[in-house]
């Protein structure tokens, strides 16, 4: 038999994060690879009561539900978005089976072979993986601490018509940088400017370090909305609650809303109405913003014994900033080092990380550097791991 | 803002199904139109106790899973499979949210804009709407009580050179029949020789009416598999289990498999684990088996209830069959009648049903077709939603 795929279908590559995920799964190594929460703070029990409120609740919890999702868990969203300053209506929103869906959705109704889509340089990896499905050509736009370049955003706004830029600008992957308010008011002018419509990623944006009292408005909020907005918001449940629930949500304008409603509704019906029927009695019965303040709490306290471990290893050349929240420190080696080569001796030593080419999108891709995820491991495993880590070192840098 | 859309945005149609299933959420309509389980069979305390297990399992059971799905679940799906006459190994399955998702899978490995599959007349609509997604011809394939017609099927093979055929041998959708093993064995032949791709959607396999003696052997089976199998099956636990699960599999070739993993990984890195995990612990602790033979006497009792109903309503010109297995009686009216104007006056008549011509693919659709669904509602339900169905009937139809 021979098969006849689609010319797009060399595009489709697999992650490096979700290989080295595998290859973490059978061995037994230390791995600061994947973007993963801490298992020991997931709300099992409350889950577990949430899951039986549902089931309680009648045999109809079972049944087929709605593409857009779950309508209570919908409000509760909205309420709690609210709160937050974010004003936004069920109408206005999908849920999706996790925010990777909501990007891989609204580039299906976007995207023609051959668009162009900016990105930060670097950005996140499996978005860049969607991207080339779609035959898009993906462009970079230089970055600074303060978030994307507007003067270079400017140039390549106006040189490639972009339908779609794709950001993070909150806790950025890899980075885990927080744009100022100027960059981010800067960059959505722009973008309108252009017809250019922003993807605003924030799944680490509850994920907040230091100052209790330094905001990061969302650029969605910063926009007019939800009618006519130049920016579509993903954010997600599985870096608060948990990631086996697949529960992601996307807003915007009520018409690409309903665009990407229609294209879900071919794609998979609807996401799992169980996960979002639980989410919905565990935002109802349980302090998930106290949650999230515990959360908060252990992550900014992981983040701060590997910036220690960090400044002890005294590794010649190396750089990095602290990360203001989120999952990640970004490391710069020297020129020298080739990182995808350093992961097959940290693989020996048994230790991972992500080598960072692979959240480069196009040929200016740096080999220099890689990414540590600091909130997966508890302080003993980090220990552990660093000094795992500081032998395949040893193999490059000279001391 | 300008949104700039792609081109293949207004193929993104909403399913007629999905619409309707809206209405009749909101009203007191007893609807006929869904393919709905029915929902006081779902075990619900089963459910509630495999979902226990998977937490008191260790809080791994809420990190992040693999694309590829819960190994355990694969490999229960393959043991169950086996002693049903299929030979699968968890490395040539992929577990996805529903088989719709495996549907889309699929054709988005396969088809490029312009590239043709053959679908059954009439057949499922929201695989047709899968199909116009992607930009696909779509040509339908003359069909009798057998199967797909293997002339007209020989005929466009050489003349379309499609790169998928697609089937519901097994209890169609939604014509409710079960096509002949020669017919099976013959369209199999066929496809193979023209390199033509199977793609088998059996979500009904399970619900059989009747003699328990005759076996429907999927395609797949008939094939040699999976190594260069010229079939990919899937199917689902929405009809044996429950909906809001949302779990399907899909089964083939491994490098169809592994094209498709890679496809998922960047549609949503995985479907819901808690749900898989939950589908493990239930066919491990619970007699699956019995539960579906149980739903499939109730169903096959609602069936003749409704074929008796039928019976007596004497609607003159009305023609249909009785279903040997699913969800489905398929009905035929007089040609004078369009069956989606009727639909209007059956639903101010408080009953819905799906007008025939969404299931036709291409500009012959015929427009005096219905389909009711007769395992949602229970005896009571079904006798006055005919009455309903009948004052519509007699709107249109002259005794």
């Amino acid at each position: 038999m021979n098969y006849r795929f689609s010319s797009k279908v060399d595009t489709f590559t697999s992650s490096a994060v979700r290989e080295i995920l595998k290859l973490t799964q059978r061995n037994n190594i230390i791995s600061f690879a994947g973007g993963l929460p801490a298992e020991e703070h997931f709300p099992v029990a409350a889950i577990g009561e949430a899951f039986q409120r549902v089931l309680a609740a009648g045999n109809k919890a079972l049944q087929y539900g709605l593409t857009e999702g779950y309508t209570p868990l919908r409000e509760s969203i909205c309420e709690w978005m609210g709160r937050k300053g974010i004003k936004v209506t069920p109408e206005d929103m999908l849920l999706t089976t996790g925010s990777q869906q909501a990007i891989d959705l609204l580039t299906r109704i976007f995207i023609d072979a051959g668009d162009v889509i900016l990105v930060e340089k670097p950005t996140y990896l499996s978005a860049l993986q969607v991207f080339r499905s779609y035959g898009a050509r993906i462009v970079s736009v230089d970055a600074d601490e303060d978030g994307m370049d507007a003067a270079d955003l400017a140039a390549k706004l106006k040189q490639y018509r972009p339908k779609l830029v794709y950001v993070i600008p909150t806790f950025s992957n890899p980075t885990g940088k927080a744009w100022s308010v100027e960059r981010r008011k800067a960059v959505l002018k722009l973008c309108r400017e252009n017809d250019a419509l922003i993807l605003e990623d924030d799944p680490y944006g509850e994920l907040k370090f230091g100052d209790a009292s330094v905001a990061y408005p969302s650029i969605f909020s910063l926009d007019e909305h939800p009618n006519g907005s130049g920016v579509v918001y993903t954010s997600t449940f599985s870096k608060t609650v948990a990631p086996a629930l697949r529960t992601g949500w996307v807003m915007g304008d009520p018409e690409i809303i309903r665009h990407m409603t229609r294209v879900k509704q071919a794609a998979d019906l609807h996401s799992s109405s169980l996960d979002q029927q639980t989410l919905y009695q565990l935002m109802k019965h349980f302090d998930l913003d106290g949650h999230i303040e515990f959360v908060r709490g252990e992550y900014e306290a992981r983040m701060r014994q590997m910036a220690d471990l960090l400044k002890e290893q005294q590794w010649p050349g190396v750089k990095w900033n602290e990360p203001k929240g989120g999952m990640f420190f970004w490391l710069e080696l020297p020129e020298s080092v080739d990182t995808a080569e350093l992961m097959k001796t940290a693989v020996d030593f048994g230790v991972a990380f992500v080598p960072g080419v692979s959240f480069f999108a196009d040929d200016a891709a740096k080999k220099n550097r890689l990414r540590l995820n600091f909130t997966h491991n508890d302080f003993e495993g980090t220990i552990e791991g660093f000094k795992r880590l500081n032998r395949a070192m040893e193999t490059v840098l000279v001391k």
